[in-house]
């Protein structure tokens, strides 16, 4: 394994230099925490997952999860992990002081959960889950529910999931069947199965608290129908003792990869003895599930991005020991009698690397763009301020979701590719990585799913308000980087995509204007890698423009090889990836309509 | 599993109507062969696959080969496999009548053996490599090593092997160390150690050869030093009895996938004892190994495009039978009152499916097309012809090896997201089609080394020559469909491209024109990106031309579906994947030079 499988100084360097965590300390939600606090918070983090993820990273691959007896045996160090991020602060670092938290910036706490995904992946999604199945209830729950729940999970003692997908269903949750049956007492008796329930049973776990989209009976059909709940593993009895509530773990799912995170087959109400608590309003169960779906779908992008930062580390690494083949001489031949270069002096080994880089560094600081986002949501005391950045979260969440899980898999696969044979043997992590990564672009919304919704909802949300929004951001930076003579190439180059994105809308948004919605969508997911590479050059411009300025004002904060290293990826994303857009372009604005289903099938 | 893992339909329309495998028996080299015989062939290959493959496929990852007391332990399947291969003469098919074969075509040897690796990849590799060791000592062998050998590999008793990798070599097969002392007795005394040895060991085998790469003491330094040996695992007395060899099986490697087909570390000569004999003559060797590795590298390009066939039928078995979603109503909503579709209905998943198609039976073409070059260059008198085929042949080799593996990974990653959740599940296959292609693009030379093959040696060699002859044999298509009205756009189209990849090469060679082959083949993988989709484009518009014209001739041997989804698919990869060569010219065209390494490192 490697020595370093995050680099804390980009990590840093993009939080506080790119995206000005301390402009946000002005704030008075932030008032008690400064960059220092702030600093120890994630050297804590990083020395905890030092000592109790990384070490494990191999050895849970090899141990999976599994069912047994009707509970899921996973890797004692959920147990460990668990506690310990409640101990820590973890779960609750952004809740409110109120509600047991500790008011930490969203950003903050997303590079916390970054360092622990790069060390180990198959660990935090349990306390992950957890915090965003506690933030529901604190959210949309009324006092008892909070007081019952809360403090157990925000702690570690009992964790948390999420209930949606069923098995008839799939990701169309208009069509979830479980069913929620009103008593006289307060709760409803629940019934039904839900799949693919991460970290939905485990040993060691005093309680477990699921959140489960059901329908109350005689609800209208579809997605106007479903309510949330509060169906616990173990109710609560009055007198504090903890009675089995009828939920049965049927079965778990073995995987290709992330074999340590326990994905479960849930039963309710097999015996009819299931309760569960509403949690908020009848029926609004799937537009609250969405906020905490915001939250989960950084959180996925965020992983992804921090397995790619992990693979891309070990792969650096092996390129800076590992001597083979020679540099080319001047007639093409290499000199036997040379001695072998180490494998990073190769140009193909070198795009490699910068394609990973370019695409890791890029892909945090889109996650951190974000939160950032969210903190000023939630620290701002200004409508108008809000709503902007309402929209401009909204307009990014399947971007920050799907970029780092689609890109980081391909920078992962480079990864691999570095190493040769040994890539692809499991003595080597880069092949975990490899099957680790592969699950991002399918949970909490598939790659399709979340290209319909920036093309389908996001792009046209507010007549476009939220993309012009965008703009206007990305615009920002074009405008200061044109001043500058070395940027200003780049920040041309990338001005001509955004009117080049406005060329491909004008040709997609007549078919939604004429109710042709099944052909506006048809191509949505070149549409998300479009957005996505221009967002990215857009962040890497950014990144570009402070270390240029910084090495031309000979800054000493970071050396002048880390000013010049970003400096050339930025390049390098301009070079290799932003040309894509090009190819995208073409595709789509062609004229063939090939995907849509014609009379006769021609799928043979 | 899916009830059909490959399109036997779509098989035989390629190698018969689309490289017209008539024609090739006009030569006298397969005057005893028809199509009907050669049918039956491929008829009984399939039905042997169906019955003594397929069903092991997931048998044979889940219980991996493993090394125990010095010999590797395999599934049952391997002896089973090996002898009926022997038996029903698919390991000398293609082998002349004296040296014990059938004279079967390669594209219909190819054809066989693409069945078997759709079937179970696992499996085809041990008789594969056993007739590529075999074609070797036929090739370059004395009599001899001929009569004590080739009998046994033939038929399936004996296995082989090619031993090149060694630990500190890698890829860079100059810096072999393995040392062939001479004696007095004809033979070599052999040590050293080779590792990623496919089939190395196996307990069934009654003996394995293997053809090894070492230096003679005093040969000259890289590559122009190596020499070719028969080293038998064990060496067979002059009573035929077999006396061990002194080759140790030092351990095996276990692999993400392809787990069945075991990968040996192998030590030669721990006692001074290992007795190798000289293959051809000395110092010769890479040359003659190479002459094996086109062979060797095609049916990479097979095994890959096979394995993407088999994931591709299963996720289009998959999105027929499953419903989930609904079509959008005009404005843009679902009905939930409608009944679900099956998700073959949905144009992302059709796209999904197109791409799978495409890529698919785009790499099959490309088989039979460099199957087609061999078997002309086999069965040719006349020198030209045969230099003609040889330049073609050479020219297409990386492209054959790399598209299948690369693109052929993209379409199982594509497969497997139809699946969503379930794809990453190991109840199912599609993850295991997933891992198991990776290691496609690392073995027989990795993409980088294809991808410096293909510019660095074969667009350039005979001043061009290769390349110039390809262009012209895609120009006599693109003539040929100009001028069918229906097909005049895609042939302007591809024209078009031709004429990009000459600016791309007149960008690219004054680099090598002025010494800097560093410069000239950094880029390398993007041009073989490039090229392979310009060649993949080509064996479309053959196929969408045969189509056109058949349905325009109401021809009966397909269906007019059958005819439509291919002229669909070629619009598909014209309309999806041509265009990608856009964005790769300006990548290739610009001019930063960034992953060539400067003085300073920027790589951190």
């Amino acid at each position: 394994m490697s020595k370093k499988y995050v680099d804390i100084e980009t990590l840093k360097y993009i939080l506080y230099d790119i995206h000005k965590l301390e402009n946000l300390l002005t704030r008075e939600r932030f008032q008690d925490h400064n960059i220092e606090s702030l600093n120890l918070f994630i050297d804590s983090v990083k020395e905890f997952s030092d000592r109790e993820l990384y070490p494990y990273f191999k050895e849970m691959d090899e141990t999976p999860a599994y069912h047994k007896d009707g509970t899921v045996i996973v890797h004692p160090q959920v147990q460990k992990v668990m506690h310990q991020s409640g101990e820590m602060g973890i779960i609750g670092a952004c809740f409110n002081y109120e509600d047991g938290g500790l008011q930490i910036p969203v950003s903050v706490f997303q590079a916390a959960l970054y360092i622990m995904d790069a060390a180990n992946n198959h660990l935090p999604g349990y306390p992950s889950l957890t915090l965003g199945a506690a933030e529901l209830i604190v959210e949309f729950g009324n006092k008892t529910l909070k007081d019952t729940y809360v403090s157990k999970m925000l702690s570690g003692i009992w964790g948390g999931t999420m209930c949606l997908t069923e098995p008839q269903a799939g990701s169309s949750l208009s069509d979830i069947v479980t069913k929620a049956t009103p008593t006289d007492q307060g709760y409803y008796k629940i019934s039904g199965q839900k799949i693919f329930i991460s970290g939905g049973d485990y040993q060691f776990a005093e309680n477990i608290i699921h959140l489960v989209l059901a329908r109350i009976d005689g609800a209208p059909k579809g997605t106007k129908g479903i309510s949330l709940f509060v169906v616990p593993k173990n109710r609560p009895n009055s007198n504090g003792t903890l009675v089995h509530n009828d939920v049965m773990t049927v079965a778990d799912f073995q995987k290709m990869g992330q074999r340590g995170y326990c994905t479960t087959h849930l039963g309710f109400g097999d015996k009819n003895d299931c309760r569960g608590w509403l949690v908020g309003e009848e029926h609004k169960g799937l537009a609250q599930m969405f906020l905490m779906m915001n939250g989960a779908r950084i959180a996925v992008g965020r992983g992804a991005a921090a397995i790619a930062m992990a693979a891309f580390r070990t792969s650096l690494q092996y390129a800076n020991e590992r001597p083979q083949g020679r540099k080319l001489t001047a007639d093409g031949k290499k000199n036997p009698s040379e001695k072998p270069s180490l494998i990073i002096e190769h140009p193909d080994v070198r795009r490699m690397l910068f394609l990973q880089k370019a695409i890791v560094e890029g892909s945090l600081s889109l996650v951190f763009l974000a939160s950032k986002y969210q903190d000023i949501i939630q620290a701002s005391s200004s409508a108008e301020e809000k709503e902007k950045y309402h929209l401009l979260l909204e307009m990014i969440i399947p971007i920050v979701k799907t970029y780092p899980s689609e890109a980081g898999a391909q920078a992962v696969n480079n990864g691999l590719q570095i190493l040769g044979g040994y890539g692809f043997c499991t003595d080597f992590t880069l092949q975990q990585y490899y099957r680790d990564i592969r699950i991002f672009s399918l949970y909490e919304g598939t790659t399709g799913i979340q290209s319909q919704d920036l093309l389908g909802r996001k792009a046209i949300m507010e007549n476009g308000k939220a993309l012009e929004l965008l703009a206007s951001e990305i615009m920002k930076t074009i405008v200061k980087a044109e001043k500058n003579e070395n940027l200003k190439i780049f920040a041309i180059t990338l001005q001509e995509k955004l009117g080049l994105s406005k060329k491909v809308l004008n040709h997609l948004l007549p078919f939604a204007a004429k109710g042709n919605y099944e052909r506006f969508l048809a191509d949505a997911n070149l549409f998300m890698e479009f957005l996505s590479i221009i967002t990215v050059s857009w962040l890497w411009l950014e990144i570009g423009l402070d270390a240029t300025i910084k090495l031309q004002n000979a800054d000493q904060k970071y050396s002048p090889e880390f000013y010049n290293s970003k400096i050339e990826t930025m390049k390098f994303y301009f070079s290799y990836e932003l040309p894509k857009t090009e190819s995208l372009a073409i595709s789509l604005q062609n004229n063939e309509a090939i995907t849509i289903k014609k009379d006769i099938e021609t799928l043979l």
